[in-house]
């Protein structure tokens, strides 16, 4: 199992990359990793702890990829870079078989969705984060934001690539598949989405229990939401938006009375856990579903125990032969 | 000032309606209004609470339109029912100026774009939702649902009418106005989004901003957040949502340990008082923009208290002069 990790782009980058690369060794006994990024700091890294291991490997490539930068001038010019390295070698060698970075995803999308083949039928690889609901479990959306436009039959493979995904990183059996909407109803929402239920109800291998209005989100009564890249990037970050600013405003409101603070100081430890439980650093990466190695894109701000959640998730996938099950899915339904 | 309540279909009809309307009857001196519903039932409400006025008709029409029927054929099946003749007197009678519904939000909005004469210029008819931010202000979302598809010129209208709304009824001068996007950048979402985008940056009598992503949604930065449908939809859901569900959440955590029940017992208060805040019932109804007459659609689970603001709302925009208003933008960049 051969893991390429880009080790440029991130706000902690290289330590987090490098430092969750060793963490995920020790988790994954198999696990290969390729750190791709500035040798020397890499390096500088790996002898401080001490570390001589046959199984890590680093390659050069010092130039970093930038929110700021444009995808496709990025893919052209930026060829040097370690993001874009990266992805060159995941396509060249056979032997690579998945790519962790925490650098621009909008870069990344682009060039793995142009230079990674795409597994046998899928027409477009998809974007699916997962969010922790208020229950303790989890909820991944398909797609949050790779396609703005989608058609019935993207919609249908999303909610496949998306149960086969749930599946095999979080162990769910038959996750529940709602189709993100304005109304529960059966008839509500526009052709799309009318379209879209048609072939839902009818889709093998997935447990679709319909409509799912964005209300019912975090209840718990869903594992996985199927909707388009825009309505799905609206919906986690109205989510994540919503319950930090409920929360801080909560600790504005202790902090105004005495009385409150007593009380918030009872609590304390209880709303420290909140903020961990909600920190979706916790959660992992944001997975490109749908090409034919696995991506996994973590978060700009990872550190590296989120970097290494997100390898260890790269492990999961390879282990639980995730793409290999989209693809017999998606034969089921064409 | 005349205004038609429609005094069934809601889920505390008519009790909510009728005595909503004696309290904005109370509170607005210029107000008059006609009571829609079953005659008999209205009546005991007014001889119980003891009022004859002459500033209140009383007009039986029994029938209840319900959240299952088909708008079509509410329309024209359902001609006696409270929402469709209130919506034949509100277009027939030039003397009434607004209306105000708890029923069913579908049958309103389609019976109000088709029955009831647009202000000159204006595309489509948009539903307005007012949300509160974290801050104690809040927030107009244009569209929350009434039109899934929809053009740039149509976004470039919902701003004008949102922000002759958001200064009408909450006497905001100059509201900032974002354009829902999947990124701040001028360049981000597909066209749709790009070409608002550049019509907005050059739309007279508004104030653009800029993108808002959905993170920022109650942030307390935008006054008006403008969007297709479908998105604004999910948006206000979304955060409706998540809110109660943190609450929950808290709760539960609460009641879990005997010493943070203490520490809830020090903030029942706060609590409390954060429950009346996040409670939408009390931001008043949600409008329909773009029509000659003033609609305010009541949530359906409004009580008396509710009704109210939703009547003393309508007030508000026809002492305002919204309408008005809205034509003459338009006008500026027809």
């Amino acid at each position: 199992m051969k893991v390429i990790v880009d080790c440029l782009g991130g706000d902690n980058s290289p330590a987090a990359e490098v430092e969750g690369a060793l963490l995920a060794l020790r988790e994954n006994k198999e696990l290969r990793v390729i750190l791709v990024g500035d040798e020397t700091g890499i390096r500088k890294i790996l002898e401080k702890r001490k570390v001589k291991s046959r199984r890590i490997q680093v390659v050069h490539a010092p130039e970093v990829v930038t929110g700021n930068d444009k995808p496709t001038d990025a893919i052209r010019l930026k060829k040097d870079s370690s993001m874009i390295r990266a992805i060159r070698m995941l396509r060249e060698d056979d032997s690579i078989d998945a790519l962790v970075s925490n650098g621009a995803t909008g870069v990344l999308v682009a060039a793995a969705t142009l230079r990674i083949g795409r597994i046998e039928g899928v027409r477009r690889p998809v974007f699916c984060p997962i969010v922790p609901n208020m229950y303790g479990g989890v909820v991944g959306v398909c797609d949050s934001g790779a396609n703005i436009e989608v058609t019935p039959e993207m919609l249908q493979q999303f909610a496949v690539m998306g149960s086969r995904y749930m599946e095999a990183f979080r162990g769910i059996r038959e996750p529940r598949v709602g189709l993100l909407n304005v109304g529960v109803e059966e008839e509500k929402g526009d052709d799309l989405r009318r379209e879209a239920y048609r072939l839902l109800e009818h889709t093998p291998g997935i447990r679709f229990v319909g409509n799912m209005e964005a209300r019912e989100f975090l209840s718990g009564e869903y594992d996985l939401v199927v909707c388009d890249g825009f309505s799905g990037n609206v919906l986690c970050k109205c989510a994540e938006g919503t319950a930090l600013e409920v929360l801080k405003r909560l600790k504005r409101d202790i902090n105004s009375r005495k009385k409150y603070q007593l009380g918030g100081l009872l609590m304390k430890k209880m709303f420290a856990e909140e903020k961990e439980f909600m920190n979706y650093l916790n959660y992992g990466g944001c997975v490109l579903l749908g090409t034919e190695k696995v991506i996994v894109k973590g978060h700009g701000s990872s550190d590296r125990v989120a970097t290494r959640v997100s390898i260890s998730q790269a492990c999961r996938m390879l282990r639980g032969g995730m793409n290999e099950k989209i693809r017999e899915s998606l034969k089921e339904i064409s």
